[in-house]
């Protein structure tokens, strides 16, 4: 399918290279080429795109990011710097690239008119966050995005009518100690990137935030990070307690009520037609996106899969372009490689 | 369907009727009724059984039971009080009750001790223990076994051929104030339930546990705890992080041969036609078991949707039946329900 | 749900009592009743609807209805008589009854005209055909609308922007006799409509019908009368044929562009979770609109299947009533059951 | 997968050369290939299936064979010759061929006596027949085995303990002008083919062939014929017919125990893994058989696909293996190639 749209493609600050290469060790067969891949927003990227049928890539900045930052100020900082870098970037291609802005979450004003400041000045198409903010004077805490105080960042949110895609980041802290250190395989895409952001994203369905911000937008990776395979047991225990025991106080729909209205889920790194047919049951081809997560998964290894994938043509246009023409907006979007 | 085996259904002891009153009011609508649905290993029990086709039920202790008790001597005596309780009971009828062990998870030679008591002795058909293993002066430590420490304990699981299964319990300590307090709805079978399990199985995995035991059984409760939805993307990482990063030294197989080989899941809790026919791809009809998690789900609403879902005939036998007396080695078992 | 829309229900003319309970007899467990649901365009019908959520009906003549009368001024003088008799009973309810115009299908301009009548005059929704035109002076032949000379009346329904619906009818003739005769277990339900549908339809696709008529819109019942099973296999060979063969003159689309642009397919008769998960992997949850197949089928067994099973609360709603919203051009439908 | 096999697979005499040249030319993009590729019982086929990890391969002639040849002597004669011939080509690599005999349908003892010859005297693992057998003066005539006249048929496969394989033939005489003629592109794999067969085994399940002979095996290509699509609807209408209309009389059990007790599907054709997971949930993976349909089909496409296909390991080996192991009763098989 040509004319794709992609949205967990993440990019780098090429004065970072020595860190990024290092990060690389933990995960990539060729470091130095994940490095150049993950620094460029040019020919790499577009070539590839070229090959695979990808029309419009939104870039976002590499996980943890700034979340990984626990200084209020610096973080504030990097994700500054970040955002004019892309921006430019973009600007060079701008029907290949869009891009989500990157945000300090140490504090919902600020990172409200940061993310202000990148829609409408920047025309950027939403922010990717990574899970929790570290915080804390020794990076020990974990700012969740699930209560009453982030309501002005949320309200932002839909103001600008933008979705915030809701991404990953590495264990830190006590966390990381009680729980991954003795079991490192499994740290990243094998299980704690989806364990910390079904965890945050059902914060945000039982703490309200989407009964006070009922046309907010959040977009999950990796088919929706475990919580569409539980959809009849989540349904079923949540409509219990609403029963018994207050939970309908601040979660007044169903969990199906707000993956229809609130949610999305994209492709990213789970290139799976099994997994994607039990998606299309539970959740609905109409909030599924097509993504890749280059560079840590290949244009190569999504495409091949999602142009070949058995499914209705309706569905692959969906899934592949047109929901995501609805969710940004991007009706005057025309497909150059097509 | 006459004669299911279930297999992950809780009973209490009676001395504790008020700390399991209390207990049931965080999810319970009739506390009343649950504590008597729960102490009781006779009449009530047995009448649904009857109404609802189940032949055998393998009995457990209720969670989180011993694995709260951070005491080592107080947990052994406990979980010795609590075998030779329901021992009792099971012998009043024989083909129609069975046991798992419980056991205190503090020491791994004691835990062997205790399950070859109850197997050898009582008769059991192997554990079922509770996660982690609550320790430390004040009860803030988890203990895993999925470290070179405890295969004394799966040699000797092997050794008896029994399987262990492994159930969830809440979240205690520093983690429950890190992730949990705040988000308490998640608590239980809607989230915290399979990320404990899944965490703590997967370390297995990846620690080489079932590579040093590769006759080991351990059986997993709510269709896998999210596992099989991630099972492409778990392979696909797994595979790679072995070519380049020594995962390959303790975890030798793919994590599809686990599942064919060393891994159980069953039905208990969710009752869900499309996520079953998603496991049955996933995982295979002859690795899943009918199981009800009675008195937290009723017997009604586990055997109505499983006696009707729709399924080959093959399979409603094998998962209702079948696959469990071959795991339990139940060759003689008739069902007198029949 | 409420408010469901369903579009195979049939009605029978009350003049013809007698035969349609001698009819009743070959599937009918109580054939008075059925006769008095079939002869009732009021109580009972509204009454079923109110308890069971159904919004609107759209109604049509029973099987095999005109298209077994091989005389063509009878068959004709026929179709006039119900489609009038209906357009009345209709009226008295515009909000929850529509129909289907009936057809004799002996002349193309003249089964034209007839639905452009009940279009333009009566307002009805499309036209019901029961597969081929029994014809011959002995009733032997079977008229196909696979050819050419058809496309005037395609284009008339195309003109009018109306589908058709392409219903089944039983073995007549030679072919009664060469293939079904001696298996009359298999006449009707469960295999002799599949199969006459899916061959004329697919006749229809592959002589060219949609290529000539790229906006006809044909709606199949029973979840696709067994074709979407095929849809790979189909697929595969219509390519190859098209490559080598001169299929490719005719059918210039491949079956899955047809499926998404000129095809429907409905739930009646047909209430398999299972199925209708496979449906959508393959057809699409934007082309499958919920029926029943009343009073063939119980409004209880197919609205207590619908409205429970589980799928996302999108689909249900476009499959319940938004697909059938939008085919049939209902803006300002407005449940009065909701 | 290695060692895995298949047995849908097809040979010609060499003498019809020029006739199979001629029948290619409707279907295969290289007639010249095709034909040598169907003739060859050596090096072409040891070859693909070396590469393609295919241990055994079960032969069978080439439809529509024996069945179009309406003359019994005739018929008889070819069937002897060809089972002659391709006893001596399996002897020559009697582990990685072996055979199904070749029938004339014509008469019920004539077939038993010439399949009892070719299981004692040649060893070959049970038969293949291309549905109903022609038959008549002018070959108009259609031979169903699905009555009483058949049962010593029956009683002798299920005798020497060998299943049949019931493959399609093309529409001949009255019901291909009735039918087909018009619609020539959906004659074979689109479309008749299935309903051929189809037709003809619920015939033999609802005349009570599989009552009468509660052993016998039967074996159906391309993922069922249609048949698993409508597993809910064929129960649903067959449980209504028995327990009103005497359907009881000849089909006691339901449809769902025929398939577990007496059919088998194969993947012949069918490289589908939606419908796979499909049939896994209908048919269970217990009666699913690998299968290419060579040379109508390639080793490549069956082949990378099944051994890419997303499933549990325990069902691609049962599948791909363990399942034929058990049908032919081939426990001493050894797959050369593993």
């Amino acid at each position: 399918m040509l004319g794709k749209i992609a949205l967990e493609e993440a990019f780098a600050l090429p004065r970072f290279r020595e860190k990024t290469k290092w990060w690389a060790g933990m995960f990539a067969t060729d470091t130095e080429k994940h490095t150049a891949e993950i620094n460029d927003v040019g020919p790499i990227r577009l070539d590839f795109a070229e090959r695979h049928g990808v029309g419009l890539q939104i870039l976002s900045y590499t996980a943890p990011g700034v979340q990984d930052i626990w200084d209020a100020k610096d973080a504030q900082a990097l994700a500054v710097e970040i955002n004019d870098y892309i921006a430019e970037k973009v600007k060079a291609h701008p029907d290949r690239f869009a891009a989500f802005a990157t945000l300090s979450m140490h504090d919902p004003q600020e990172a409200a008119a940061e993310l202000r400041r990148c829609v409408t000045q920047h025309g950027f198409l939403g922010a990717l966050v990574n899970d929790t903010q570290r915080a804390g004077a020794d990076g020990d805490d974990m700012i969740f995005y699930d209560n009453e105080k982030w309501d002005v960042f949320w309200a932002t949110c839909t103001e600008l009518d933008v979705p915030l895609y809701l991404h990953p980041r590495n264990p830190t802290g006590t966390i990381y100690d009680k729980l991954w250190a003795d079991r490192k395989w499994l740290i990243g895409p094998p299980l704690s990137f989806a364990q910390g952001v079904s965890l945050h994203v059902l914060g945000m369905v039982t703490n309200g935030v989407f009964d006070r911000n009922p046309k907010l937008q959040v977009i999950l990776g990796h088919l929706g990070e475990h919580i569409p395979f539980d959809m009849w047991r989540i349904n079923h225990w949540f409509e219990d307690r609403k029963k018994m025991l207050g939970l309908g106080e601040t979660c007044k729909r169903t969990i199906r009520e707000y993956f229809a209205e609130n949610l999305w889920i994209t492709t990213s790194g789970h290139f799976s037609t099994t997994t994607l047919n039990f998606c299309m049951a539970e959740v609905g081809a109409d909030r599924i996106l097509f993504s890749i997560d280059y560079p840590f998964e290949t244009f190569a290894d999504a495409c091949d899969w999602f142009d070949s994938a058995e499914m209705s043509n309706t569905d692959r246009l969906k899934i592949g372009r047109e929901n995501a023409k609805k969710l940004f907006k991007l009706g005057a979007y025309k497909d150059s490689t097509a």
